[in-house]
C-alpha cells in the first residue's frame, strides 16, 4: 500500500521546500518531485504545510493523585493527542508503591498502554529512591529502549541533592537525559503551610506559594549538580520563570554542555490573571501560571534557541468534580491542566502565524528536538527517507477556535477555551495510516506501539 | 539522462541519513530508499558522505593589483575550485576606472567569465563612490540577480562612514547584504608609514601594521552604522581577530539582527609564526595571519554558531615573481593568498575529522549558509528535491596531502603546503555532470552559468 | 587668620561624620572635635553638610563660536560658578588660528583669566593639528601644570583616527588624560545636510541629526584606539547615550584600564520633550538632550559607579539674541547651554535628596573624582589636613528654586528654569575666604589663581 | 592623657595623606598638621603608614569540636590578634546544647571573654534551630548590640532552605547581616562516605570531598533565598571558589542588593599542593584550600571590589595532637587553621607590597568594610575625629618572616610558616593605649570590652 502526499510544502527544522512525499509500508520511502504511482493513494496538500508529526515528551495520561485519577486511559489520551496533531507521546509515570523498582512502574504502564494507545508511546523511568539496585536498573532499562528518567525535587519522592548526583553520574555514563522537576521543596512547603495558617487558601495563593525564585533556585542547583557529574544530560521540564531561563543561559555561556529546556503552552499563552477568574481552579498546576514578563522571556527563548522543546505536562482532572476539591483550600486541589489536543495548533497559531517563530522553529520545538533529545530521532521527528511516516498537514489560511465543544477528549474543560486559531489541522498520519481527517478521528484503538528509544 | 547516487550518507546542515539521490536533467528529483532505475548511471557512495557542493562566497579569481594580475582567468580559477569540491563561486570584483558605474565592472566580469567558467558563478557589485546614480544601480542590479554589494573601508576606494550609511540604508530597503572589508584605514596607513620610516620593512611588519584592534574597531563601527540604517544586512568578510568576533556577539546579544560573519581557512589553520619563515611573503594578505588565541577563538565561533561562513578570499599571485616585489618592503607586496582548491578538504580534515565541527556544521558553513545569505538557496547549498545537482562525495576514511604537486591550478604555491588530510574528495557533480573524479578534472570550459541570486 | 567650621557633618567621597574643621592661611589645618580657638572666626554648620567645593571640569566660559561670543568673561563666569558652589573650574579652550601651537591658546586663556577669575582655574590644552611640535608641547605643558588635553572628533578641527592614536600614545607616556568629544563627524554632517535639504530645520531635527549611535560609535572607536596605545587615559566628555555607557562597561569588563566617563546635569534632568517647546533653541547643544531611557541609564551609571564625573559643558549664549540665529535653521544656532551655577544644587536636590545617590557619591562625582582624574587632588576635592580650604555648606532641609531671577550671571536664561530644589547652598569658601553667603557674592575679582595640575 | 602620632601617612579606605593624629581619652580628637601639645606622648611615624586597626570578623577563638577544644581562650586569642595588628574581633560561636536559645551561647561567650580579652570583641549570634522564639531573640539581641547572626548549611545544625528563608525574612526587617557557611551538606556527606568506603582517607581526599561546585551551588541557593526575602543582607563567609564569586557577580549584575563576600588569607596565599605535603593535616579546613585558578580569581575579586572583606576563620588546633586524629582518616581531623596573628602582615606583604591591592584597598578589606558591614563603623575601621583610637603603624620598608618561632600564640604551628614579609608592624594602639610595640605585647588581660554593634 502506497501513499503520496502531493504538492505540499515540506517543513523540516531548517528548511521549507516544495516536494511530494512517497510512503510505503508505513515509512517514508522517497521525497521528490512529480511522483506518479498508479496504485497509490494520493493526498493533495496544495497550500498546506507537510510536517513531521508532533512529539509530546511530557504527558501524564494516566496518573493517580491522591483520591483522583486523571480522566484518561491510554486510548482516550492518545486519541486526544492525535486529534491535535501529536503522533508520539512519552509518558511520565506516576509513583508506584514505596520501594518499588523502576521496572515495576514501567511494566504497569506498558500493560496499560498496550492494546489501547492509538499512536506510538515511550515511557520515562521514574525514581522514587536511589540505591544500587535502581542505578543498575537504569542501565538495563536504557538497553530496552527506556532512554530517559525522571526525578522530582518536590512531592512525595523528592530526591536529595546527593541522590540526584548519583543519578546524574549514572546518566553521564549512559548518555540518558534526566528530566527534572525543579522546585525548591523546602521553600514551597513552608510557603504553603504559612499561607494556609494565614487563611490564604484561594487559588491565587497557589501561585504565591511557588514564586519564580523557587524554580530558578532549583534549576541553578541542578545545573551545578549535573556539572559535578561531568555535564550529565539535564533536561529541565516545564520551565516557566524568566530567572530560570537566565540561569540556563549563564551556565551554557560558562561552557556547560548537555542542558535542555522544555516549556509548555500554558506558560507562553496564559498569565497569572487567570487566578482572578471564577474558574481559577482550572489553572492550579505546578509550576503555576506566571506573569507577562515571564511569557515574554519564554517567547524570546523560543526565538533565540535557548528553549529546546514545547511539551504539555498534560495532566487532566475534571473541573466539575476533581478540581473542586481545592475550592476551599488550594493545597487540596489536584495539580494539572489540559493541552494534549491543544498544543500543536495553539503554538502554530500564536507562534508561527503571529510571526514569533518560523515554521521550521515550530517543527524543531514540537517534533524534531524532543525526538532527538530523547532518542527517537530520526524514526520520529523528521521527514526523511526511511523514517516512520508520522506526518501532519496544516492549512495555514484556514481558521478555527479552541473549545471543549469540538475536542475529542474526556476531560470537561480546556485551559485555552475560546482561543481563536489561525491555521487548521487537516490530516494526521501515524506510520502511514490516516488517523485523523478534518475533525474526525479515524484511527483504531491499540495500533500504537511501544517506542524503543536509543541515546 | 538520469544519475543515482546510491548507498551514501546524505549530509544536510542539520541531518545525516542514509538515502539514495536521484538526478534528472541536472536537478535532484528525489531522495529516497532503494532507488532502481534501469537507464540510470549509478554512482556507488558506500562509505562516503554525499554533500551539497561547496560555495565559495569570496574569491578574487581575476584581479589587477598595481602591476600584477592574479594568475587566473575564470577557466583556471573555477577549475581549481571544482577540483577542490567547490561548485559555485561568488566573485568580488576589482575596482574599475575612477567614477565608473557599478554596472561597468559587472559587465566586464560577466564577459570575462562567460564561456570560461566551469561552474556557476555569481558576482558581488563593488562600490567605488556613493551617489544617487550608484544607489539607483543597486536596485536595478539586485533585480538582475546581483543580490549583494561590497564596500571597502581601506584601500583606494575606502568609503567614508556617511557613504557606508547611505549604502546600508538602501540595502535595508532591498534586503541585499553588504559585504564589508573592515579595517581602520587611517590607523593602518599611519602604521605602515611609521614602520617604513623606521626601516621595518620585513614581512613580519605587515602583521604589526594591521593589529587586531584595527579590525575590531572597524567591525564595531560598521555594526553601529548598519544598526543606524535599521539593522541593514551586514556581512563581515574575512573576520580574523577574536576581538572582532566578541564585538559581533555583543551586538547580537543587544538585539542587532542581520549580521553575518565570514572567516577563512588561513585564519583557522595558520598562526603568525609564518612571518618568521623564509617564504613569509606568501602570507602577506589583509587581514594578516593572527595569533594562536585568535585561531582558537575562531574555531570556537564555528562550533557555537557565531561564525556563519568559511570562504577563501582567494587572490593568487605567484611567489616566484609577483610576491617578490615585497622582498625589501612589505608595502610593495601584492596582497593575497591561495585556497580555492584547498578550502573544502582542509576544513573537512581539520574541522570534521578532528572533531571540532560536525559534518552538518561543515555543510552549513561551506555551502548552505553562503548560498542562503547571498540568495542562491536552495538552488545551491542543499540536497533537496528540485535543487541543482551540485553534489560532492567525500570518503572520510581515505587520506591525502595538500601539495602544489597534486593541485590543478596555475599559481606556483599553496599556503597549506604539506598539510596532511584525513578524508578524500572522490566525485564532484555540477548540475548533474561529473566534473571531477579521483584527482582528474572531467569538466568542460564554459559550462558554468551566471548565478541569478534573489534575497 | 583662622576660621572654624563647627558642628557640621563633614562629607567625603566615602564617609559622613561629625567634626569641626579648622582653617589657617587658606588651608585646612585640622579636623576634629570641640575645636576652640580664641581668635578664630566661627561658622556654625549645625544641620548642614560640610563638603569639598565642587570642581567643574568642563566649562567654556569664554568661547567665540562663529559670530557669537559666550556671554561671559572669567570674572562673570567664575562668579556664577562660585555662587553655585563650584570652587574650581577647568576650562576647555576655544580653537585658535589655524596651525597655532597648543601654547598659543593656553597663553591667551591665562591672560584672559588672570586678574579676573574669582576662584582657581585650570586649563585643558586643545589639539587642532597633530605633529611632532604639538606632541612635544604636550610634554612641556604637562610639566607646567596643564595635565590634560582635549581632542575633538567633530567640528572644525576634528582629528583623524591616526592623529587621535598619536595623541594617545603620547598621553600613555605622560599619564595625561585625553578628553574626547565623541561623535561621528561623517555621519553627523551627512544627517545635517540631508535634513536641511529636506526642509527639516526646526530645533527638533538637531536631535535627530545626532542620534545615540553617532555617539556610541565614536566612544567605541576611541576605546579601541586608546587601547591600541596601551590603555592611554581616555576621558569621555558629556556622555549622553545609554549605548555609549554600555560600550564603556563592556570595555572595562574586557579589562581596559584608564577609562573615565563624564556626564552633565542636562543629560540627567531633561528629556527630548524640550525640543517640542517654544523655547527649544535653548537646548540646541551637542550631544543633544536624549530620551527618558537614556536619563534612566545615566542615573543608574552614577549609582553603580560606571560614571565618574558630573560636569557642565557650560557654554552660554543669550537666548534673546545669539540663539535666535537658529530660529529658521537649527544648523545656524550656536551650540551650548547653561549650568555652571545650577549644577551643584540641581544634582544635590535631584540626586541626593531624591535618594538616587548618596551624599558621598555626590561629593565623589562633583568634586573628588574630577580633581583626582585631572591631577588637582588632594589640593582640590577633599577635606583633609593640608588641602586648600575650598568648602561648601549645604543645608538639606531648606528649599529653593532655580530661576534666572535669582542667579548671578550674565546669560539671559537657564535650562532648568522653575526646577524646585530641596536643599540650599549657604556658604562657599575659596581658599578659606567666604566668597558666597546666603545668596550674595562676597568674593573679589581677580583672587583666583592658575591651578597647576600633576598626574 | 594625650598622644600624638606625628609625621605618618594616614591611610583611609580611599585616601593617603600626610597628617598628625591627636588622641585624647582613647579617642581620636583631631587630624591635622603640625600638632604641638606640651603634655602629649609623641609617636614618630615618619616613613610609616598610620592605619585603622584591623577588624577580624570571623574568628573561632574558643570552640569545642568533638573531643578537641581550640588552643585558645579569649586572653591568648586576642593577644595573638593584637600582636598581628588586629584591634577588634567578632567571634563566631560554637554550638550549644540542643534546643538552646540564641542568648544561651551569647551569654556563655560574653562570660568567657570578659576579663580576658585584650581588645574589643563582638559576637555573632548562631542559629541551631529556627522557631518563633529564636526569631524573636534576633530582634532583642540586635537591640543589645548583636547585630549579626550566623547560619550553617552543613555540620550538625545545618538549616533547611525554609529555615534559612525565615531567618532572612527577619534579617531583612532588622537590617542585620546573616553570615552563611555555604556548602552543600547532602553532596559533601555523600562524597565523604563514598571516599571513605573506597579507602580514600588521606588528607588530599578532604579537598576532593568538597569541590568548588559544592560551595558555588550553596552560594547560588542563598542568593536566591535572600532575594526571596527582599534582598536580605547576605554575608558569605570564607568564599574560596572562583565559581562562587562568579555567581555573586551575576546576582549583583541582575540587581541584587546587600550581598557581601568574605575570603581568607589561606584561600589567597596557598594552593592545593599543600595536601601533598607531609604536614597536610594542618590544612584540613572547610572549605579546603583550592587551586591556583581560584587564588587568581580571588585576588582579582579583591582588586575589582567584588570581595568585601578578608577575615581569618581562625580555628586553632594543635598539629602535634589534635590534628593527628585525622592521620588515618581525614574525616576524623578537627577542621580549622591559624591566621589571627598572620593575616594583617601577610596581606600587607602579598597584597600591598606586591602591587595587587592599594594601601587604601587593604584598609577597606581588613578594617573599614568589616566594621561597616557589621555595624561597628565608624567607632572601628576609621581614623576620623571621634572614633576609637584603634590604630596600627606599619613600616613598609622593613622586612620580616612569618614563623611560629616569633609568634605570640599558643597553637603549635602556622599555616604560613616561612613566608617572607615585606613590611613590618611597629605599633598597635587599642583605644589609645599602646598594646604592641616592635614584637612585644604590652597590653593587659581584660581591657577589651564588648563591642555593641548597630546596623
Amino acid at each position: 500500500m502506497k501513499t503520496i502526499i502531493k504538492n505540499g510544502t515540506v517543513v523540516s527544522e531548517t528548511e521549507m521546500y516544495q516536494a511530494d512525499v512517497l510512503i510505503e509500508n508505513g515509512k517514508i520511502s522517497a521525497i521528490g518531485r512529480n511522483f506518479v504511482e498508479a496504485d497509490a493513494c494520493v493526498l493533495d496538500a496544495s497550500g498546506q504545510y507537510v510536517m513531521p508529526g508532533a512529539v509530546d515528551a511530557h504527558t501524564h495520561i494516566s496518573l493517580q493523585a491522591g483520591a483522583c485519577h486523571t480522566t484518561d486511559d491510554f486510548f482516550t489520551g492518545t486519541r486526544s493527542a492525535v486529534c491535535g496533531g501529536t503522533t508520539s507521546v512519552i509518558e511520565h509515570l506516576a509513583f508506584g508503591p514505596e520501594n518499588c523498582s523502576l521496572r515495576y512502574q514501567i511494566e504497569r504502564y506498558k500493560k496499560a498502554a498496550e492494546g489501547k494507545a492509538v499512536i506510538d508511546y515511550g515511557l520515562h523511568g521514574v525514581f522514587q529512591q536511589v540505591d544500587s539496585a535502581t542505578l543498575q536498573e537504569m542501565e538495563e532499562l536504557a538497553a530496552e529502549g527506556i532512554a530517559s528518567f525522571k526525578i522530582y525535587l518536590t512531592y512525595a519522592f523528592a530526591l536529595s541533592d546527593a541522590d540526584a548526583l548519583r543519578v546524574f553520574r549514572k546518566a553521564a555514563e549512559l548518555g540518558t537525559p534526566i528530566a527534572v522537576h525543579c522546585e525548591n521543596d523546602s521553600i514551597v512547603n513552608y510557603n504553603r503551610a504559612r499561607l494556609v495558617s494565614e487563611g490564604k487558601t484561594a487559588p491565587r495563593y497557589h501561585a504565591l506559594s511557588r514564586p519564580n525564585e523557587c524554580e530558578a533556585e532549583a534549576v541553578g542547583r541542578m545545573l551545578h549538580i549535573a556539572h559535578m557529574a561531568g555535564d550529565a544530560p539535564l533536561y529541565i521540564v516545564h520551565l516557566s520563570a524568566r530567572e530560570s531561563l537566565q540561569a540556563v543561559r549563564e551556565a551554557r555561556a560558562h561552557g556547560q554542555k548537555n542542558v535542555y529546556v522544555e516549556t509548555c503552552p500554558q506558560y507562553l499563552l496564559l498569565t497569572d490573571e487567570v487566578y482572578e477568574r471564577k474558574d481559577a481552579l482550572k489553572f492550579v498546576m505546578s509550576p503555576p501560571i506566571r506573569k507577562a514578563e515571564d511569557t515574554e522571556a519564554l517567547w524570546q527563548g523560543l526565538a533565540d534557541g535557548s528553549i529546546d522543546v514545547v511539551a504539555t505536562d498534560y495532566c487532566p482532572f475534571n473541573f466539575a468534580t476533581d478540581k473542586q476539591l481545592g475550592k476551599d483550600d488550594f493545597t487540596k486541589c489536584p495539580n494539572g491542566g489540559t493541552g494534549i489536543e491543544e498544543r500543536v495548533m495553539a503554538m502554530f497559531s500564536a507562534g508561527v502565524m503571529q510571526g514569533r517563530i518560523t515554521p521550521s522553529q515550530f517543527v524543531k520545538l514540537l517534533s524534531t528536538n524532543p525526538a532527538r533529545i530523547y532518542g527517537a530521532y530520526p524514526q520520529k521527528g523528521a521527514i526523511l527517507p526511511g523514517t516512520d511516516a508520522d506526518i501532519i498537514l496544516i492549512e495555514p489560511q484556514a481558521q478555527g477556535e479552541i473549545s471543549i465543544r469540538n475536542m475529542h477528549g474526556v476531560v470537561d474543560y480546556t485551559i485555552f477555551e475560546g482561543m481563536r486559531l489561525q491555521g487548521c489541522l487537516r490530516i494526521v498520519l501515524s506510520r502511514g495510516e490516516i488517523v485523523y481527517r478534518d475533525g474526525v478521528f479515524t484511527g483504531q484503538e491499540g495500533t500504537g506501539r511501544f517506542l524503543v528509544r536509543r541515546v
